[in-house]
């Protein structure tokens, strides 16, 4: 077990209601709710940014790691300190915006159960794609599972479609089919053939994985928007209280034998503590942008963002780029491109 | 030297002067002239699935021959005697044509200096273009000029622009370099990273080769398209003897002595006159979609060939497809769309 899989969790970590939330459109509500109203589109292009640059990274770290040597800590006990992190972060964000704006309707942690009661879902939903994560191992290699993971982008722009009801345009949809198509030509190697001999069995559960966790993505944007009025910060408090409940659950299935008799920080090292740190400013970032921009954005930062750790990987690592890459990069750049010129006015 | 040659030459063979041609707008004068006056459409459709199919087949020809045995034939003999048949069979049909319409300004095979001095051009160029391509092999190897040749689609956009004059979308761009990104992701094989490695000079000729190829093409619809209402025949006529001049050049160059002492049909066998006729056949439907349609029919129709063959070669020969055929396939199939979508009003 690797660092890669905590990044397997958090990269998604959000969704919720069922309601239509204009895309694209400035909510002037949440606007004027936060830091001094400026304008919406600088706020977006910003956690935008933030959530590329947080994931570059991330994969950057990875390879380091690696190279580092092999740490043998359990992944379970890492999700959960990333849990944790992020809802320490949220509270120090809302104290310090209780000492600046008060206390008021929209800020405060006091909450309802019709409000609270979806939180735990994105969270529930994770907790069931790690665990089919160890059984799909048995009919994929991991480098094919990285392949087979570019089908979230698909089950994601589906799931956009249907569960907040948003219409995207047929150019919009083609652009959607050329960022999966790219990202997974731009990560072939002379290995990947053999995902094509994957069994019916291993295809059902790579394709029910992403949907899970397309699912999880939509559900939490869904959740954010339908209160944007409510602070992100308490938001996002909730769906990481609930992240640390689920993450708890998992280490008792998964490593409690490991955890008893090693102790909880057993392999833990400093880039670990890198790592996790990364992991919780990554899944703040990918909440922002649930907040003010939405999962279409979210898909095309982080495959851009992968684009770049491999330009930066070369520079960091003597990596060679390889043609497909290049192909896949070019597929990714037209896909960008149609997807900004494609969009309806709404 | 294989059968390959051939097909390099034929696929483009066509070209002309430097005037608008309103595209994908019926003209009446042409309908009128030719087999009952059929909509524009249909005739379009046929001959560009005649190419499309032709093209195929050539593929899968190429295939077959290289699994029958080396032939150890001249090139330039076989590309001759191409150029031979399609100026028989131009002259087969124009005579029907005499027969039942009479011989009329538009059918009659007299013409004017000022008509037939732009017709070597095209010959010309594919001349110098098939000399070149003795050198390039020498900075790149076989799989990797098939891949370098993909810039054909891309010289064949920018001097469609530059010479006819017409205007592409930013859609019909996109889509050319989708294209472009699609068939060569759907030709990567486990050593084309190798093309990466082509010296400087490598890339140079091969940009050098894509231009002529592609001026050649632009340069033929351009000569056919100049005079509408002149018969398709009498034009093709015209080209063929061209080429069939140019193409002895060409044999007295590269191949004399092989010839002399061997003689002219050493190494011919039944594949070989097959082929023949294939390229002859792919050729004429070539100079028909320039009459009828364009050059950007004819790399959408190629580009599509070159994936019909590789499906059909799994049925005929047991070939595996790859990932990255699938992947290729994927953004062509995109591509097409956005073509059919993209194009302006005209």
């Amino acid at each position: 077990m690797e660092y890669r899989k905590i990044k397997d969790q958090d990269k998604d970590e959000e969704s919720a209601g069922n309601l239509e939330i204009s895309r694209g459109k400035p909510n002037s509500a949440v606007l004027g709710g936060l830091s001094g109203g400026s304008p919406q589109w600088k706020r977006k292009s910003m956690v935008t940014l933030a959530l590329t640059i947080l994931t570059s990274s991330q994969a950057i770290l990875i390879v380091w790691s690696k190279r580092a040597g092999k740490y043998e800590y359990s992944v379970t006990t890492a999700n959960f300190l990333v849990e944790t992190l992020k809802c320490a972060l949220s509270l120090l964000a809302l104290a310090k915006i209780w000492r600046t704006e008060g206390v008021t309707e929209d800020n405060r942690l006091n909450t309802t159960v019709d409000e609270v009661i979806v939180y735990p879902i994105p969270a529930a939903l994770y907790l069931v794609k790690n665990l089919l994560q160890y059984y799909i191992f048995a009919y994929v290699d991991a480098p094919g599972y990285q392949i087979l993971k570019n089908l979230n982008i698909i089950s994601t722009g589906v799931l956009y479609r249907i569960i907040l009801k948003k219409r995207l345009s047929d150019i919009e949809w083609a652009a959607f089919i050329l960022l999966c198509a790219g990202c997974t030509t731009a990560q072939l190697t002379s290995n990947s053939d053999h995902v094509l001999q994957t069994p019916l069995y291993g295809w059902v559960m790579a394709i029910v994985m992403a949907l899970l966790s397309g699912f999880a993505g939509v559900y939490t944007e869904a959740i954010i928007k339908k209160r944007p009025q409510r602070n992100i910060n308490v938001q996002n408090f909730y769906l990481y209280v609930f992240g640390m409940i689920f993450n708890a659950i998992a280490i008792v299935i998964q490593d409690f034998d490991e955890v008893a008799n090693k102790g909880f920080f057993h392999g833990y090292s400093s880039v670990t503590v890198v790592m996790i740190v990364n992991h919780a400013l990554s899944g703040i970032a990918v909440s922002m942008v649930m907040k003010y921009a939405d999962n279409i954005v979210k898909v095309y930062s982080t495959s851009v963002a992968m684009l770049l750790t491999a330009i930066v990987s070369v520079f960091l690592f003597g990596f060679h780029l390889s043609l497909a890459f290049f192909l896949g990069a070019t597929v990714v750049s037209v896909s960008v491109y149609l997807q900004k010129v494609g969009k309806p006015q709404r």
